[in-house]
């Protein structure tokens, strides 16, 4: 797999994120996939997504910078959204904030298999 | 400049860092540089860096994951160290923790030339 071809995989990953496609998740997520060193699993990773969406309903995935070298890829990404409760153990309650990820990716053929993600929890703060 | 000269560089320039070696700074750092979008220059880095090496005398970084797809690099570092004072806002007074930065680069040629950088705050409250 290329380094473009993966990048052009992981933009339509964000696509199916976006559109909440649940039952394309598959095609882009490994059945074992771990989820900062939690194995998670293909279910258990869909339904860390359908509680992120309960919770934020204007979540929407922006993919800021994009970084790929097979088998890795690396995302910012770039979130404007409003929480409905807490969020990263902050009290957002309804506040729209902005804020970024910043996500890595390790795949197994065509399938995301262990991400590691970090959110920016100090910018969050500081909107608060 | 390919994906491995790129990578080789960059832990060229992170065992610069490790050696407190300043005077070496600006071969991997432009004169231009910005980290989190604040304009700081070669010498505001590093004195970014003098600053970080006060507050943490045993800081050394460790690259655990590397992408490398010019002109951007993507590293997820790995710290663990012991803040001799508050340490991102946080009462960490000399206790050894342990966390990830995740932390993006854009290069102009061999010298980086913007840094966006998240530190996993979470995981730090989490050991206090």
């Amino acid at each position: 797999v290329s380094a473009e071809t993966l990048a052009r995989l992981y933009r339509d990953y964000i696509a199916c994120l976006n559109r909440q496609d649940w039952t394309e998740l598959g095609r882009f997520v490994h059945r074992q996939v771990t989820h900062n060193e939690r194995l998670l699993g293909l279910e258990g990773y869909r339904q860390m997504l359908v509680d992120d969406y309960a919770a934020i309903p204007d979540l929407r995935f922006t993919v800021d910078w994009l970084v790929s070298e097979p088998p890795f890829v690396a995302a910012r990404l770039a979130f404007t959204c409003t929480p409905k409760g807490r969020f990263l153990d902050l009290p957002v309650h309804g506040r729209t904030i902005s804020f970024a990820e910043h996500v890595f990716y390790r795949w197994e053929e065509d399938r995301i298999v262990e991400v590691r993600s970090i959110l920016d929890k100090a910018a969050v703060e500081r909107q608060l």
